[in-house]
This record gives structure tokens, sequence and C-alpha cells, in this order.
């Protein structure tokens, strides 16, 4: 049976949920700010609902394998965007003179680099016998492995905002 | 000058880093399911900095406004998607004997008709004096106010799996 469309559908339905889950978070925050708790509330538990949502259509699109292969596609992944999409848009930014956009990429482009050094100690090592925490940095999304740095080395921000992952 | 190019940049990099972020979270199930509970930590951290990359792209999109707008467009996106997009995909996956699916988008379609509801509730009141929790279905996306149904509406899953959002 063709199942082609609903494929199609389930990918749309996915980017879509995954957008609304943070844009709902932006508006959270946006609340927070304006004095609105209980409607900044409201729009982290629809936050979660729509993350409910994507990962159910996530799991029909047979993307997700084994954490062995998992890691090799997270790899890749940000293997690409920090050598070639992030790059791409730093000098884009440059030349269109947006410097916060600028700033925004390479932190990311920075972070990504990182990042795809985790997962290679991981894949060596499958961190059978490790049980740390990570922090990460809540300016440029750098990880930390084990405790927070003092300052973030991507964009000086302190240890002590960081988020921790348990 | 002409920023259309990063904006267009923005908008993709924003989208890339809200997939990965729930992608990542998809890996750190299956890694948990299989014992790899430090890998799975490690996916979780990533998606969180996937998660600061997505909304700080997003931030400079300027695409949040003030509260009440957001309520407003939150609003007209649940409409426009539990009446047309989900309905539509539905539909298909019957066409396709693709039951999942079916299961997976209905559930979302009921799902954010109800989250329309609390959206337009709030709107009314700005619930300037109410301090409650959300209730958030782990299956169905179901959001309950104040505290958990003894069975979620829409799918029969138990009141007590329900995720808290304070």
């Amino acid at each position: 049976m063709e199942r082609s469309r609903t494929l199609k559908n389930l990918k749309d339905a996915f980017v879509g949920e995954a957008k609304a889950n943070l844009r709902l978070l932006g508006y959270a925050e946006v609340a927070d700010k304006e004095g609105y708790g209980q409607i900044a509330r409201l729009f982290r538990a629809i936050s979660t609902a729509e993350k409910v949502h994507a990962l159910k259509h996530l799991r029909l699109l047979k993307v997700i394998g084994n954490t062995e292969e998992n890691l090799q596609a997270a790899l890749e992944a940000e293997a690409s965007i920090s050598e070639n999409t992030y790059p791409a848009f730093i000098q884009t930014a440059e030349e269109e003179a947006f410097p916060a956009a600028q700033t925004s990429f390479t932190h990311a482009r920075d972070a990504e680099a990182c990042h795809a050094r985790l997962y290679k100690h991981a894949m060596e090592h499958m961190l059978a016998e490790e049980e740390t925490s990570y922090f990460i940095c809540p300016v440029s999304g750098y990880v930390a492995d084990g405790e927070p740095p003092e300052r973030c080395p991507i964009c000086g921000a302190r240890g002590e905002t960081f988020i921790q992952v348990e």
C-alpha cells in the first residue's frame, strides 16, 4: 500500500509542531517579562503538548535508529551544519551588515563544533562507565561535561548561569 | 540595508535547530531504553543547546509580539491546524490505510482544538488572578487546567501519567 502522502504529511506535521514547541517558549519568555506568569505557564504547557505531538509523528517516520546509528547521524548533522551551513550564513550576515545575526550564527557554529567532539567521545567509549552531568551555556549553547567552566569559552557567559541536564 | 538573505537564513536556521531539538529527544528515549543513560543525558544536553540556538534565531526574526498579540497568533495557528491541516492529513492516512498515523493526527487535532479553548479563556481574562498548574497528557497532548482528569478525554491515558507544568 502506497503511504507516500502520509509520510510527507508526518514530516510536515513534525516540522510544524517542532516550530510551535519553540515559538511558544518564546511567547512564554515575553509573558513572564510582562508579568503574566499564568499565561507564561499556559504557553509552556501547550509547548509541552506540541512536543508530545512532534515526537509521536517523528517515531512514525522511522528515522530514529539504535543508539550507535543515532550518534553517527547526530555527528554527521553537526559536522555539516558547522562546516557548511553556518559559515555561509555568517558570511551573508556580514555582507548584509546584520551583526546580531552574525553573532547568533557564530555562537551556533562554535557550539556545534564542540557538540561534534562530545559525540565522537561518546562513540569511542559508548560512555559505559560514566555518570556525569552536562551544563549548557544559555547564551551560546556550549555544552560542558562534568562541571561548568568559569566562563563560556564561546561567549564569555558566567558558569553559574549554565543550565544543568542530569 | 538589504537584510533579506539573512532573514531567510535565520528562518532556515530556526527550523533546523527546532527539528534537531526534538530529534535528539527521540534519540535520548532510545538510548535510555537501550541502557545508555549517559548517552541519553548527552542527547538531552545537546537538545537543550539546540533550543538555545533556535530561540536566539527566533528572537532576531521579530515574529514575537507582546502577550496579547502572541495569544492571538497562537489561537489563529491552533484553529487553522485543527480545522484544516489535521483533518486533511487524517483523511489521507485513512485512504492510505496507515492507522498509526491516523491516530497520531487525530490526537493532535483534538488536542489543538482544546488548546484553542484555553487560549480564548486566557484572552478573555488575561488570567490576572489565577495561579494554577497545567497537566499535559503524554500520549495525546491534551492539556488540563488545575488538576489532571482521571482519564484523558482524547486517548484514555491515566491522569497520574500526566506531565505537570508549574
